[in-house]
């Protein structure tokens, strides 16, 4: 496959890449020129450009790889062309391409990316949505080619699938910088509840969350739980009892004086 | 050293068969004689008792090793003996030993332990508290035989470590179970969060959490948080709010309207 990537952030940088390797790249777009020759300079042989006018009109695919408030801006300015039309993002409907083209769909991949952080391509999960069945086809071959892990997920499945990384990464990581930051109190910090975290990570991976949940809350233990809210500051106090709530509700525990 | 072992649970058995390498595990004690016995059939010469009264008089170390709530009553009940005495717990205080021996402290792994999972001991960190120095010294270099991971630390030192496990640990699997269930109205599990949750651990053990929060409220997305309360169950969104109110207060970020 001929294949234009327009966008050259860290999505853009990595897909290329990874495509290149059996297609061929012919052209980057970026709206800075030197981002586009610098992703261009690490592929075989693609053409940098930072003028939307200028994209080949005779590629295969045409993958949309810019943040997700910036995809119809980019739709909007290209000329119409012949190829599959995808774009990457999480939360952007495919709707946005549906209006343009007449082969368009979704190539998004479940995972952060950083520019000079490697990623395995082959564990990153896929979700590919597709205006008709040969174009479906046609993608979701591709990202098998990428990745052992690809599924169909629309546009409302999509996003839900982005509301559950919220809470399973971007909510996580709040929690653990309120945790170092209880550490950093008795001169500590992450690294010594990184053996715990990881056993936490593969009960949850291998039990699931929910049968593996463990805890003062799950006990209904409200000694500790008091003693731990007047340890904490306000702030931490109040999300403590929020989330021991949340928990006693799920399991049925009622406060247990013991 | 000629160790007893008080308590049979999975802490007393992962401890008792790491001690009983270097050393002697002469006597496991269980209120139930089968959980005695059976630890003590893993080691090399220990006899189970289930009588606190026939506790050995003349061993170097006793490790208390029982629920939280049983410490105090476990030790009301033995014999004063010389030896160190220790307990293992998070939250109980070294209080609880000192009234009754000379030489005593408390030997805590910051690790949960399931009874048929190998655990890489030297990964555990470890925190030691004692009454006086040499028994401190005594117990530290015992944890550094174990682990390369060995910290002091006293019993109010102790109770934010566990509060900030529960951050860490408890609550993130809470999250993560609400990220099961969201990914189940997709036919999914949390197999296709896993890359992600790797990277997000990864990210906050390099460049500590706080550095790399990311997500919509870390980006004062207003409409995509909107739409992502939206799709969520009354309580989810609840939890949704607050946990992004809180970010974006850490952040000093506001409400965006795009």
């Amino acid at each position: 496959m001929r294949i234009v990537i327009i966008g050259a952030g860290n999505v853009a940088t990595h897909l290329a890449k990874a495509l290149d390797a059996n297609h061929d790249v012919v052209q980057v777009y970026s709206h800075t020129i030197q981002n586009a020759e610098t992703l261009a300079n690490v592929l075989k042989h693609a053409v940098a450009t930072n003028d939307l006018s200028q994209i080949y009109p005779d590629a295969d695919l045409y993958i949309v790889s810019v943040k997700d408030d910036a995809v119809a801006s980019v739709v909007d300015k290209v000329k119409v062309t012949s190829g599959i039309w995808v774009h990457t993002s999480g939360s952007v409907s495919i709707e946005v391409l549906k209006h343009k083209f007449q082969q368009c769909g979704v190539f998004y991949p479940l995972q952060t990316f950083s520019r000079d952080v490697e990623v395995n391509m082959t564990e990153v999960p896929f979700f590919i949505e597709a205006c008709n069945e040969d174009t479906e086809n046609m993608i979701f071959s591709l990202a098998q080619e990428l990745s052992k892990s690809v599924h169909k997920a629309d546009s409302a499945q999509r996003s839900k699938l982005h509301v559950a990384a919220v809470f399973g990464c971007n909510f996580v990581n709040y929690l653990w910088s309120i945790s170092n930051d209880i550490l950093a109190e008795v001169g500590c910090d992450l690294d010594v509840l990184m053996p715990l975290i990881k056993v936490t990570t593969e009960k949850a991976a291998s039990i699931s969350p929910t049968e593996g949940q463990t805890g003062p809350a799950r006990r209904g233990d409200v000694k500790i739980m008091e003693m731990h809210e007047k340890m904490l500051l306000p702030e931490q106090a109040k999300l403590y009892r929020t989330l021991s709530q949340c928990i006693m509700e799920k399991y049925n525990i009622r406060y247990e004086q013991n």
